[in-house]
């Protein structure tokens, strides 16, 4: 249930507006946009309690919101979410580019690839240091040293970083070293991770899961905002069908679908949602025209012996460049900048 | 097997290259590009024959190709196929849109819907008048007259037609009527119904069906081009997954993986793929930017009142004029043109 | 919209039900129980006639049926449906085993297999006269002449006959030979094939399609019945997935599912529906547990040199003998009978 | 790669091929089967090791696993693993009943739902503490106290007890109260949660990620088996597909081919594998006769109120009694005994 008051009313309503709800035991979530605010109500609230509110100064409606996420949906919170990290801003018009290696692998090889990164115009410079591996026998990434070597091939050429955590108990050593964390596939249902998430104090770009739902996706972005962290990306990477030619299948519908029914900004992965490098520039500038809030491409300077194998999936630095001068000029045909 | 002669040949060497081959039992098939023919063999060859070919005057190259679809494929015939009919050209940089409701519902129906679509900007009239249905008590269509009206719909606005055969006993009558027959989802392996597409003198949009691979969509076009008509389109439009917010998944990978295989043009149908009228537009234009050499869109005057209940995908006439504005815009970008 | 009346009520109070009904310009369809008897109304009723038909002698009760389907379900059929053909029946508590090549090869092949199929304790000799191939190259089947072989076969040595009919134009001739008539999976879906099947004069065995849901597969059904054939048996044969190690994913819940939604018999293909030969046994034994009324088993006596390459889902003769071997002990405990 | 000793050779021998292996850097995994014992070798082998080990005394065969898992492979252990845990034998030849509710909900509850477990002849009881929930707001089990209260009622009622850990950190204290360890179908490749497994001391049933392929599952299985557990049980419990009708797709064609592949036990679950309790028994059948080492059914006292809301899918106390008493007629046809 939410309560929307009008930002004309005076400050002292809204706070009796919350009194009343906290005193019946529920928790209360605040959501202010330019013309209204929206007041949350996480818990079970009896039918008359609607009643009281919709009866309360300032109130302007009171909203059932039947889906199972609340803090997600754009009934609670109307406007975009729009993501500020130093001079970066996620959701709000302009597109963001992340772009990096699958795998940290050295510092030579990341600082070179920060510096064609942001030479191409990427703000993100992507790599995992912890990597899931299907099998216990793969490379498995380099630990903590790759944060640090990303993390400063990052400060060096001006890109914010973004990696994958895997387990809670690395939740603080990632937020330490990273400007982003990023979830993967297998773990979007790792709910103690989730809500270890939801006070690590960064913005967390939350994969689909690779045969999860849109309501699924949603409902693990909930565990995040409920934790207390606003700032969630989502993230479409392909989902897994029948198709075998491509490695998943690149759902775009989802970017329009989730942009809908959420206020999170949507960032699409044309890497592992096609598995090949030929198909990566097409699918990237598709998902910008169909809305996508960001990219996150693999790039790797020698991907015929990337460490993980995965080299099949990146592209060129030349293509990379490439790529990103082909989106500069389609962005302001769909209403984003290209910073 | 392909058998690769550069132009430069004289004709009599390309002559005696079909003899040898037609005199061993098989079937040949012929690709002229700017640069080279390739001499396509059908049936099963001796590995002697390419030994005997690959030394013959005139030949360049002999290549065994281990797909099981042949004349469907790029490395049979390396240059877009384009199709041309009346002044449209399908395949060859322009970007064609197929409009129309999904049933021809009546003369005045159709009349004003190729008026909108003409107006827009759109090429081909799109429209049913037989209606594959999943249950037999559904309105399964207005027959052959709705052949007749969507013919004079077409003719007095301007614009060619495209309709549903549904069974190899109406291609005749639905290739008098109509300037390309669509093969539906659920039709894409009718086996029967493709051998006599081979055969009907007019282009055909073929559907891949909702959990068909690119290879037995390619194995389906190679029915029809076996039968001796070389003009088939491709239409992704969605396949089946477990997401049941969209109807189904719209697979926009298939356009670049299918325009790499083969030298078809591929079509996008952005209403089928998605079922939801607020992400068509999102996905036609994703469409675009993903390759798509056109669209096949639903408009419908009054979609809430569609006589098959498939309104809800339907865009209003003014959403369809809008889109295709911004369609106009975006071709360029990626290298088609609008006309 | 149904009606059920009671046995116990004279027939001419059911005669006035159906004058009544039949003067609102709907079509009657008589399913009669043991004890009860229940008329469908095929087409829009309007309210009052349920509120009519309620207050009129011997009218237990209406019901509304919300499905799309109306004689497929066990709502308007409570009773199992038993389809007899000759001393075989179908769908009444007799397991019913079909085995048999993929194709038709020769007459000494179907005439050598249908012995063992016999000998093994079998009722019915399957095998493909036209085979549905993905590709235009691969063996089509034998044609006519296959039906008329297996026919031969057949009658030499006591069994029934089923092959597969892809086209309309091909009822006829299949219904001369053949005593029962297989739909494939491509063609659940091809609905004026099914129109057709309606007045075939043949008992259809409905191949569920690979991507169909239940729902999809009854309201096929319910062409066939709607078009006055009643005897129709489906059947699951696998569906796609994504995983790979199996051809396809033989869903047996559908078996006891299907059942609750419908009187039809269910007969499970685990040759397709696995496509592996070690999984065959297995699946069937799961099949008959899981409650399915028949088998449908391929069986080759030389499988590694089968025309269709389809031989690695097919048993060996011992092997399919020693499956219904083990059959006969395990149908009793759920409740069968093993001719 | 592994290298294979008859049990006729001196243990000497067997020391000397281990001495060999690690002298390059290999770890060994030793498999002693009746007849044979099998040396894994994991790590990178280089060729020419093969070519020495091949010509050392006792050796019979030296065979390159091309598989990514090696020890949870059936070329590395051809006999089939047999977990025993008190009496009870699970993977010996013995079926393996666990019941009891989705999740414990007081003392009284799960003791009188062991009572009843025990009383229809299961062997272990199920229970969870800690609830994998989609969303945030949705009840998340009792917790440790949940803990202590089913490992009382598993003493009180001589069954062992199974019970679901979501993340490493709780590994030791569910290791602590419960018999066996079940990983969810979410965590299957939470791979920090699997290696911490490998040294908890427990047995673990390991379920099926509703969307991974056999070879994944297996894949899991490895990081546990090769963190020196070697008691580890895979479940096949429904994979995802277009299917609504059922909550998932059960793939019972994976038990016989885990146990082919592999030689851990396989376990069904029939109830999270429908999701509806009408199915579960035929299910529960089949899955007997398609070869289960066992079966883990939800059974509650009161389904209608169960805290989670999976009642739907509990068969009430007397479907579970009959259930198992059809059981125990049916295992012996296939080969099984019932306790």
């Amino acid at each position: 249930m939410i309560a929307i008051l009008s930002n004309q009313a005076p400050e002292e309503q809204l706070q009796e507006v919350i009194r009343v709800i906290e005193k019946e035991g529920l928790t209360v979530h605040l959501s202010r946009g330019a013309d209204r605010t929206v007041v949350g109500l996480i818990g079970k609230a009896e039918p008359r309690l609607a009643e009281h509110l919709r009866q309360m100064k300032g109130v302007e409606d009171v909203v059932k919101i039947s889906k199972s996420y609340k803090l997600a949906s754009r009934d609670f919170h109307p406007e975009n979410t729009v993501i500020q990290i130093g001079d970066v801003k996620i959701g709000g018009g302009e597109l963001v580019v992340m772009g990096g290696p699958c795998a940290v692998e050295s510092a030579e090889q990341i600082d070179e690839i920060a510096r064609l990164v942001k030479a191409a115009g990427g703000q993100v410079l992507r790599g995992g240091a912890f990597k899931p591996r299907t099998g216990p026998y793969s490379f498995q990434g380099v630990g903590v040293e790759g944060l640090i070597m990303m993390a400063e091939a990052g400060k060096k050429h001006g890109l914010l970083t973004i990696t994958e955590v895997m387990t809670p108990e690395y939740v603080d050593i990632c937020a330490e070293y990273a400007d982003i964390l990023q979830i993967g596939t297998r773990n979007m249902q790792n709910f103690d991770l989730l809500r270890k998430l939801g006070t690590c104090g960064r913005p967390v770009l939350l994969k689909r899961g690779f045969s999860a739902t849109y309501d699924e996706l949603l409902n693990a972005a909930e565990y995040i905002l409920a934790g207390g962290n606003p700032d969630v990306m989502l993230c479409e990477r392909g989902i897994r069908t029948f198709e075998s030619y491509t490695r998943n299948t690149l759902d775009l519908a989802a970017i329009p679908a989730l942009q809908s029914l959420s206020h999170l900004p949507v960032i699409s992965d044309p890497s592992h949602g096609t598995g090949r490098r030929e198909l990566v520039e097409p699918m990237a500038k598709a998902s910008v025209a169909a809305g996508a809030d960001g990219l996150i491409i693999e790039m790797h300077t020698d991907p015929d012996n990337s460490m993980t194998g995965d080299g099949v999936q990146s592209l060129f630095p030349d293509q990379f460049a490439g790529l990103l001068r082909d989106l500069e000029q389609l962005s302001p045909i769909v209403g984003k900048s290209f910073a």
